[in-house]
């Protein structure tokens, strides 16, 4: 890129929520349903340069270096509409972003992707934003970006309005060394993406009684946090993403994100915790790949068990991650 | 059997539900949470001689030509006690019992075991009762044997006390030619019992929101079956399932009846329907195998399907059955 005054360059990672976000109060603000809560993941990021220019006459966007489809671009022209928007100025952008890992599997392209968006967008140009504010930014672009944000341990509390919905660190990243290994069971983009599955949730008879009951979780999953008490963190884990899926799979049309190859990996997990005590739990966003999340002493065990499990699951590692921040200039 | 004046045989039929029981508001009682619809399968059938004997000093049960376990014969005593206090006899009984299918798989041997103990033990003693009647005392031995009194097409319901939660039929078995394709993906005795499991539906906060939804349901099935309309049935079929089985799965303990080859098998029947147009769905109770409803000019190619789609899938075939009946002694 030229030598250019509105230029920034920012990294985002990934996140794995703990508490999941399902479903949205306000759909154009993505004002979510229920609180929730993540780790941020240090293996998996997203690298994104923003340089607005007043002589470009529309926004552009490449992906991993490749100019991206129409969908990607559409959504990146509507987040940059509402930052200019918000932010006060009618600029064009040129967007260059990258991933480290495969978009569209379930691990959360979208909420590094925005996060990272967000940030350099404000940067380039030249204003200081709050994280808080810059959480809240993010949140439009993607529900869970608000959570790429800030570091470590993250809650995003759902708030009444724009400005109260945010997420903040609850622990840094140095607080627990939890290890997600992901089982990659498929790297097939998945059919129903998260924005379109938000709108289904309340289609699902059971969402009400997961939004219900969902603080009363949170409160016990921060608590075991705090405490670095894997036990307590455990069953509510596995109990909220079951929680989540169970509304998926009730909704109208309904949504089954696992596929057979999740399962048996759930049900793995589940097994050598209770019955041979290695500590690992496991949890699904929106998309089959099985997030088992351990203790760093019983990484390597999980990881061995998990390559035994079928010749057909890969393996990516990570512990927790930093929020976002800006890169020099590439 | 010696020659005596207390003894009759009888048989009854295993039976799928299209709208679930799960979860009890009287345990003792087996008063169910909610009404139930299901369909009697020709197929499966429990055969039952009970013999009473004013010599005998304890019940005596044969299941399949063995002496029975100590659970099972517990189990049935228990049901004969309850027998003994509601026709006014203190006779003990020889049980002698047989399946046509594999116990303890899912589909529902308790069902066709405990209707066919109710009908021989009560004729038996010569008392004549109604079937409604013969339907409440089923249901003390087993909630889903007393679908499995009346024929064909059947409602359970819930009632609000004992006499008043009985079956009914609301369509003969000739008014329409459903076939149920089991695939069988497992014959392994289940983990957990479905007495036992009804017990722990009221630990998942979802359970409430299903049974407040049901009546819903029941009437849209209701009306699918007097209008043979398979398509307006098959969704209803399906998402009941889904529904006691995302209770199952966030009860606490959670209980996962599927096997990730149940979920192939789910997801492949739903796929042939949406985007092949095969008139199938799928439904499952509390066991890993799945029933494959379908109407009779689609059974063929739905069971090829199915034993194309894994080799250790077992297929077991039947049309709608009759309700118990009385059988020439033995």
């Amino acid at each position: 890129m030229p030598n250019s005054k509105y230029i920034a360059r920012a990294r985002a990672h990934s996140n794995i929520a703990f508490i999941k976000y399902w479903g949205n109060r306000d759909d154009a603000l993505r004002l979510p349903a229920n609180s929730s809560l993540s780790m941020n993941l240090a293996a998996l990021h997203s690298t994104t340069t923003v340089e607005w220019s007043e002589e470009r006459s529309a926004d552009s966007l490449t992906i991993n270096d490749a100019e991206a489809g129409a969908a990607a671009l559409e959504r990146v022209r509507a987040h940059l509409n509402l930052l200019r928007e918000r932010l006060g100025t009618s600029m064009f952008a040129r967007v260059e972003s990258s991933n480290n890992f495969p978009m569209g599997a379930g691990i959360a392209s979208s909420a590094s992707a925005f996060a990272a968006l967000t940030l350099a967008a404000v940067a380039a140009l030249g204003v200081e934003v709050p994280q808080r504010q810059l959480s809240t930014l993010a949140r439009l672009g993607s529900g869970s970006a608000s959570r790429s944000i800030p570091g470590g341990f993250v809650e995003w509390l759902a708030g009444d309005f724009h400005e109260t919905s945010y997420a903040e660190s609850i622990a840094e990243r140095e607080h627990w060394d939890l290890v997600d290994i992901i089982a990659i069971v498929s790297r097939r983009h998945k059919r129903v993406g998260s924005s379109a599955g938000h709108r289904t949730a309340d289609t699902s008879v059971l969402q009400s009684a997961r939004v219900e009951t969902v603080d009363e979780r949170l409160r016990k999953v921060k608590g075991a946090i705090m405490n670095r008490d894997f036990s307590a963190l455990a069953g509510i884990v596995e109990a909220d993403s079951n929680l989540m899926h169970a509304v998926m799979m009730t909704s109208d049309p309904a949504l089954f994100y696992w596929l057979p190859l999740s399962l048996a990996v759930m049900q793995a997990a589940r097994r050598w915790r209770l019955e041979e005590g290695l500590r690992v739990c496991y949890t699904l966003d929106a998309g089959p790949n099985v997030h088992c999340i351990c203790v760093a002493a019983d990484a390597e065990r999980v990881a061995g068990r998990l390559a035994a499990l079928s010749p057909d699951i890969e393996i990516v590692r990570s512990g927790p991650g930093p929020g976002a921040f800006l890169l020099p200039r590439a």
